[in-house]
């Protein structure tokens, strides 16, 4: 049966509470629920979280959060770590009720005496209701929230950095005068009844601010009612923020030259990329499969059949005579390379992700020791890859149904063999061509132990795969991203991402790959690659790069194709850096200055506060993100937050003009506010109000990067 | 953990499962998921549907419903009453698989002997799949539908009859020819083994009509995997489909002269209006309450405070010395009377709806006998209703928590009471102002025992309360329909009513009410009388009158106010209907002509299969009506459907013109198709394609109702 007041529409809640919710520690987000009751009694909402050590929060009031929904929320930011859950509470409030009817009875001389004497009896009862517990201050732990129009949120500083959690306004003042506040409740009943003030002015003190204060901490509930309960997820923040670059260490001081064999780069050369890496702003160095590269049907360069005895392979075309996922390319260096490798990220403050390819070059160890593991054709032969016409001979699938037990075993064991070797993330191949159960099966055994450990979803296929891979536990998905250029396409797309799926899919945008060199830069020239940058890095909390981005290699293998020429899928591609930068070609200085100014601002390392803003010209697009500010314990006061407004020219060839129409409340401002705004990207600064002139020469500065000076208007 | 193949989005499905869907016996609808499969496989899916007898009915096909959605669906017809449930079941389909690969690799000789020899196998896999139960020609029951685009589903014949079960095409080929087919599908592995014939010539037996249609029958199926059980309660037809007319018996027969005391109407009086009420081709009769009215606090003529001695009080101020919502009012006769009343409705083919509206009047039995069910002031009072500064002195309210079993026990009494009159349909007065959970009990606690009783929530509140109260077991809702008047809220509304919600809320779209005159009907004339009804009636399988509409009744108390001049609430209001339609005043001649076509419109009875179409005038509409031809068993033909296509000018002033785009396959047709429409409403005929110009003078004709003749093109 359904509860007293009925509680509909909970959210975060996925796939009816089959999965949890995802959040990272330390991030902003809302609890809201479709509550309302018969009649016209007021009516209120609350959340209760309880920790992953099971200690059970305060309840966190919720607001109406537009008039008629019945739909009400809280923000709320959960600090650790773990397994959350929280719980939904309604409640009939008798105060609220009486203060409403009592405020258009008592001034017009409607039963002012009986109006009087009925709250009187509801503030006594209000009084009882203090619980004696709250007298001695225990109060307010676990989680945090706000819920009052127009104030903030958050559990976090404007620095980022995440405070511990006995917070927010109301939680703190419920603390030590709870018996103070009994007291003062009987003295409002007290006063409700002196016959000798005109009910008019007894009824007054019900309106102090004093008075909704004690209501607020102490409030009177009837008829509550709890929901089922939620779970979310709380991630490493990692899970949430990061700025990512991919590179082939085979590349980095590999030697090349005419006429003769070409020369494999190492771990040890790679490492010497690091540090430019690191200056760049990157936290996570993604590497394709560092794996044995098999010999049957190696592809050469250009993805031919053809290929020269030196040439180096598919790194995703895995196995030889050397070994299989759990062995290190011999090219690359050893078990120990590797680890100097891991450690010197470590030391340079990154972290190191690997490809998880669960597929077979035909001279993978696992074809001799487990033909059972792939498919046998009619004639006896291993099946390899095949999109007819189309074949893949250097490629083996695995048949995850003929001894899934078997599979299963070994896969955990190659992943807890590289998390042995420091890798905390695994970037899937295509987990989408594998069975979700699989997927669900392996993150949940491998989290159970090792809950830092992530897993990125490399799916580019539909949309409910897509979901679902996320759904059963991928910390972070691939997106659709390089595929939205437009403004339409990119409103839409963020938009969709940071609020409509943001609970079970955390995107990861990058703006290309190597499989991946979209038509827009092809044709837009580095204006091209900039505007894409600023977009995924200022609108998206996770961003990626594959290296040769800031060169802008734009140059397809033929046209129509988003295969790069000479693609480094199939030979080496050393790069010389250090002679782009000095001819102003390398784009490094501005992705630094993305990622550093993305390390400052908080509110850049959220994912579910994107707002888009009005503007008149369609290849303008202008969005914000704000993170509001802290309650800060020792000041007692909220921080002015952060907020970053941000203004593309999505059209990599003309200058565009136009007017900005901003959604003033969204950055936290009033519709009459006047501010100043800095520019990140060309060092000026404009007097800003609601509507706004740009204009953007895509050659000079494609984007304004803007924060916002506080003034008295900010809220 | 997820099943083997996911399965997700399961349609119908209300709150995540925790309440039935709902339906109506022999109603077309949808059952819908979404299903996907990891790699490039083929997928395929279907539904199993068990009948309340238990047995469970074959596997219904499902298509997938748009390309690249993974969206699969199967429109179905429950022919029983009772709690249904079905499962999704989802497998893997190697044969589809195959044909697909086979088709590319074979004629161009990529592997084809290979390619042969593995279909041969999987042919005799399905060979071997066809059960031996199958030969026995035990098949296919309870439930029908038929899943192949662009073909007809439903169980249903053109004139409405619902036929019985054991039908659609490929389940009935499933019957007696499964052994022959066994045979079949090994001789299809024969063939493909032919080394006499080229390849090429073997594959061709695969591409037969027969041979699909055999696997189509016996599927080859890997992996499947079935959904959790989702659960739908079909109701008696009328839940769906009916034509409801309300009027107050006491007005009926009542005599109303100058300077002497009005004399009240009653049953036997009322009875003679029946006659008139089933011409006009009504099914349902709804009677405000019948039970005696209080005394105190009357109110008169136009809600007035001060009645005279022999004004008889609005029938929903329930209660006197002679009784409470068990009694009936005295001036209307006794139970004998009222059981005459039900049995000369019944005779004429309709039934009663009575009123249930839980308040009472201060001269209520129930306030002496039970003081604690009311609410109790400070002062020792019971508290009337109020909307503060407004009093409503003559009603006090329930209190449903304050002695909730033994109120609960009363309603109950009550209820059954009534229905052992023969009610089996209450119209429940404010539903919305008591406990939710109060009615989710009681309904099911009436439909345990009598599952042919209806209730219909006149809930005009918010849409989150609206849903819920259909969702927990009202089988009816009263809707926003008189607020819907332009095209824009025409086409969104009736859109989501539809679809959108269709599954847990039937509408019953009212176009007056004896608190609602809309502003439209007040200013529009006749011609606004004839639109509404119109729109009610055709694109709504429940609509109602509330008498008095006839007449075009349209003087509301002040402007402004939806309130009657001379409410019927508060006074008796005999009708001279008889003259009314000899001056050719009444509106009854259209509203017989509306209601009877909806009993010849099969298509008309049902709620889901509303489609509107694109006119390029503002105040302009077109809808239609579709319901799939059905499967006759003696013919093993579909029969040709029924569509019926209407346009309605809703500007009530001024004669519109425009045109007409169709969306050809909503009607069945090819984008191509020529078809005559036969105008119902003017008698005349036109020749129609996809654009068409149209006219419509709201003075002579205000709307289109289009009938198509069957043409060679139409499917």
């Amino acid at each position: 049966m359904i509860g007293r007041i009925p509680i509909q529409d909970i959210h975060p809640t996925v796939d009816c509470g089959r999965y949890p919710a995802k959040a990272a520690a330390g991030e902003t987000f809302e609890i809201a629920a479709t509550v309302f009751r018969e009649g016209h009694d007021a009516v209120a909402a609350g959340a209760v979280l309880t920790g992953p050590d099971g200690v059970r929060g305060p309840l966190l009031r919720m607001r109406e959060l537009a008039p008629g929904t019945d739909r009400w929320g809280v923000e709320v930011t959960l600090p650790t770590e773990g397994e959350w859950h929280f719980r939904i509470e309604a409640w009939s409030d008798p105060i609220a009720t009486w203060l409403h009817d009592a405020a258009i009875k008592i001034p017009r001389d409607i039963d002012a005496e009986l109006m009087c004497e009925e709250g009187a009896r509801l503030f006594e009862r209000a009084a009882r209701a203090v619980r004696p517990a709250d007298c001695g201050g225990a109060a307010a732990k676990a989680a945090t929230g706000k819920a009052s129009a127009g104030k903030t949120v958050a559990a976090r500083t404007t620095a980022g950095k995440t405070v511990s959690a006995r917070m927010a306004g109301r939680q703190k003042a419920a603390e030590a005068p709870a018996c103070g506040h009994r007291a003062a409740l009987l003295s409002v009943a007290a006063r409700l009844r002196d016959q000798e003030l005109d009910p008019r002015a007894r009824f007054a003190v019900t309106q102090l601010p004093e008075t909704a204060e004690m209501l607020r901490a102490h409030p009177l509930r009837d008829l509550v009612t709890r929901s089922s309960r939620r779970s979310i997820r709380v991630d490493r923040r990692r899970a949430l923020y990061g700025s990512w670059y991919e590179f082939f260490p085979r590349s980095e001081g590999a030697i090349v030259e005419h006429d003769t064999a070409p020369k494999s780069g190492n771990f040890a050369t790679a490492a010497k990329r690091l540090p430019a890496i690191a200056k760049m702003g990157f936290d996570v160095v993604y590497l394709p499969p560092i794996h044995p590269i098999g010999h049957s049907f190696r592809k050469g360069p250009n993805n031919t059949l053809t290929p020269e005895p030196y040439d180096p392979g598919s790194p995703w075309a895995i196995g030889s005579e050397d070994g299989g996922h759990d062995a290190i390319h011999p090219d690359l260096g050893t078990f120990e390379d590797f680890d100097a490798f891991v450690a010197k990220a470590r030391e340079l403050g990154m972290e190191i992700a690997l490809d998880l390819a669960l597929q077979c070059a035909p001279d993978h160890p696992w074809v001799k020791e487990h033909p059972e593991w792939f498919n046998i054709r009619a004639d006896g032969s291993i099946a390899y890859a095949e999109n007819p016409p189309k074949k893949y001979q250097d490629i083996y699938p695995l048949n995850f149904d003929k001894d899934p037990e078997g599979i299963y075993a070994e896969v955990k064991r190659v992943v807890r063999l590289w998390m042995d070797h420091g890798v905390r993330i695994f970037r899937v191949d295509n987990p989408h061509t594998k069975p979700v159960a699989f997927w669900e099966r392996l993150i949940a055994d491998i989290n159970s132990t090792d809950p830092d450990v992530l897993f990125l979803a490399e799916a580019f296929t539909r949309p409910a795969m897509m979901h679902m891979l996320g759904k059963i536990g991928f910390q972070q998905s691939y997106t659709y991203f390089t595929w939205r250029n437009t403004r339409q396409e990119v409103e839409e797309y963020l938009d969709e991402l940071s609020h409509e799926t943001s609970h079970f899919l955390r995107p990861n945008v990058f703006v290309n790959t190597p499989d991946i060199l979209n038509e827009y830069l092809q044709l837009g020239g580095v204006a091209a690659f900039r505007i894409r940058a600023i977009i995924a890095a200022m609108a998206m909390p996770t961003w990626g790069v594959y290296s040769g981005y800031e060169l802008a290699e734009n140059v397809p293998v033929r046209p129509g194709s988003e295969e790069y020429l000479d693609s480094e899928k199939y030979q080496y591609r050393p790069r010389d850096w250090a002679e782009a930068e000095r001819e102003g070609r390398s784009l490094a200085p501005l992705i630094t200055q993305l990622n550093l100014f993305r390390r400052a601002h908080p509110a850049l390392q959220e994912l579910r506060n994107l707002r888009f803003h009005s503007v008149d010209h369609p290849d303008l697009v202008c969005f914000s993100k704000r993170l509001p500010g802290a309650y800060d314990t020792a000041t007692r006061r909220h921080g002015l937050g952060d907020v970053v407004l941000t203004v593309v020219n999505l059209d990599p060839h003309n200058t565009h003009e136009g007017i900005v129409s901003l959604n003033m409340p969204a950055l936290g401002l009033d519709w009459q506010a006047e501010f100043v705004v800095d520019d990140e990207l060309s060092g000026e600064s404009y007097r800003w109000r609601e509507h706004n002139y740009v204009r953007l020469d895509p050659h000079i500065h494609p984007a304004h990067i803007f924060t916002l000076r506080a003034t008295a208007n900010q809220r």
